[in-house]
């Protein structure tokens, strides 16, 4: 019998699955996660939401959604001040990240490009190895921050589909100003592919706000471009603000004529029913949530503060992490955490670590145990 | 202002999204749903379980869902017999649809080709489409079989990545002998295209069983023949035999190696700790599921009887709906049913109609409405 062997894709041969180490600690502040369960008036909403959608299981769930996106929105504009956001602006996926797959595969592909501003979001190469976009980077300066110019110039030779822009970026924390969201969105009006007539199209300028609502006083929301730009999406996720990342809910703002498009490459009925009831169920109790985001910013403004003062140079940060540096050798410093109970990432570039806001406790955790890996 | 226009991938220009229409309609008869709601029991454990989790859904969800996947491979040791099969032999997404997904991001891609036999499900070309995967169809037999040596045939000439067999095949209901896949997947062991090293690698035959559970008493399943082929996957779904089109729960079972491959593909944390936790509740009451099942196959065998002897044409089904024929004009039939309340499927080759087997009430509206538009 001849050996049998799978016929992996060229460009995946020998590659492993993606992800943070899930390891069993027990101060967990690797994957910037709401260290705060939802409470139980929350999990009974679920499980009554739950309930209520169960007798209809059997039957597909609803292709388009339009209850949970109408939510979004109405959740949009109290969280942002947003306005004329509808259900026809909103869309939504399994995670931010199948938002970004789908957003890959409607404008991506073989032949065109995605461009990001390293460092950022180690998954975003992923979403383009996953649909065959190239895949190129322009730089951030030394403080994280995006300079304009450089960030245009970059679209004019690239040529990009789609760009990517996380504010507040993963891992830095760092926001952009809305300055620098207008200079890409206005050169992005012609710095797409040609399209089937010859002329060229729009480059699709993403924002990624995953972590939007901890932003600090007075950073804003790009959303408040959408209705000068019809090639621009700004995508969010229940995962961080919400506390709820086990629920998988990411889902973006954009003009209809973009989220129509994505229409056409979602598999059909992508989002369960159940997925649909949990959100709604979870955006009911926005209020309670918010209250609970003000003290994470807090505890971040604290963490900043304090590791500034211990001497670290600390990005700016408008997320619920922080990154800090510089390390000598961060991997020991990781590890030395790890063995006091603390895990956190090591993500940046060489030199610097990242941490998730946890609790008060997590955190004076986290401060302790770095204080006796470092001898402070 | 220059006019700002979205590059669209051109394959994709003017597509409009897939799906059957979603009609509020007395009977629904379409989409192969099953006519049975959860039960009160299992709508309460399925909240239950939603509860128990709800305190953990701050944190990401176990990525690699290994307890799901160990009760799903006993669940197909229960239903099927099959043996040695554990964890790492099964994989799961939001809905067969992602796991198919999954199998052309790993296996498919530019330049290479997946394969199918026509008639067969319509979503297929649509993966090949999503992963830029070259699509090609052989033919069934006038009878909706397939010949093994024009199968096997189409294999050497196309040299496709992965083979697609549908068993039951939708929507002809069609189940193939076990005889005619291990065919395919003796001669597919080097149909693939050629690997890194130059030698040829095999094809992927994936077996679609997402109807198997409703099989005839002797049609066997295909995961019988897993130990021998390390490139056959045989999927499933829990939206059909388990009534749960609507919690999206695909899932396939392979050898460990080709599992392993997937994994690198799927976007991390794609199956939500929600998912997870009514998908595993939802296992626990398989036995009262099974029961029901029994009785659709008794209304499907009822169906086919009463068809046949109103003169149509029926394809022998081993699935949850039947493919009858022969009409002049199908449309009118369909929309003649519609008026009187019954959605039913037109699809297949012109002249056929599918009819999804829902409740003994809804089987009878079904006829009576029959009867009338064609004045039987």
């Amino acid at each position: 019998m001849p050996s049998t062997s799978l016929p992996v894709r060229p460009d995946l041969a020998g590659l492993t699955p993606y992800g943070a180490p899930q390891l069993d600690v027990p101060v967990l502040l690797n994957v910037n996660e709401n260290p705060h369960p939802p409470s139980p008036e929350v999990v009974a909403d679920l499980a009554a939401a739950v309930a209520e959608a169960g007798p209809g299981l059997n039957r597909y769930p609803d292709r388009d959604f339009l209850a949970l996106r109408a939510d979004l929105a109405d959740y949009l504009h109290v969280e942002s001040g947003a306005t004329g956001l509808g259900a026809e602006n909103v869309w939504a996926a399994n995670g931010s990240n199948e938002v970004m797959l789908h957003l890959l595969q409607a404008f991506g592909g073989p032949g065109r490009t995605a461009l990001s501003f390293a460092p950022t979001y180690s998954m975003y190469p992923e979403y383009a190895r996953d649909t065959m976009t190239a895949w190129v980077t322009g730089r951030r300066e030394e403080d994280f921050t995006l300079d304009p110019a450089h960030a245009v110039a970059q679209l004019t030779e690239h040529r990009p589909a789609v760009v990517l822009l996380a504010s507040p970026n993963n891992p830095t924390g760092t926001a952009l100003p809305l300055a620098t969201i207008e200079a890409v969105a206005e050169a992005a009006r012609t710095t797409g592919p040609a399209g089937l007539d010859g002329a060229p199209t729009a480059s699709v300028v993403v924002v990624d706000e995953a972590y939007a609502e901890f932003r600090r006083e007075g950073t804003p929301s790009a959303l408040a471009l959408l209705d000068r730009y019809p090639h621009l999406a700004v995508s969010r996720t229940m995962s961080k603000a919400f506390g709820l990342a086990g629920a998988r809910v990411g889902y973006l703002a954009a003009a209809p004529g973009l989220v129509d498009v994505l229409r056409v490459v979602r598999l059909p009925y992508h989002l369960s029913a159940v997925t649909q009831a949990v959100a709604r169920a979870a955006l009911r109790h926005r209020g309670a949530l918010m209250a609970q985001i003000a003290e994470l910013r807090a505890e971040r403004d604290r963490t900043v503060t304090w590791l500034r003062d211990q001497g670290f140079t600390v990005a700016d940060s408008d997320a619920n992490f922080v990154l800090f540096g510089h390390l000598e050798d961060r991997e020991r410093v990781w590890q030395g955490l790890l063995d006091r109970g603390v895990l956190i990432r090591v993500v940046g570039p060489p030199g610097w670590l990242r941490v998730s806001i946890g609790t008060a406790a997590e955190m004076a955790a986290f401060r302790a145990a770095l204080q006796e890996v470092l001898g402070l």
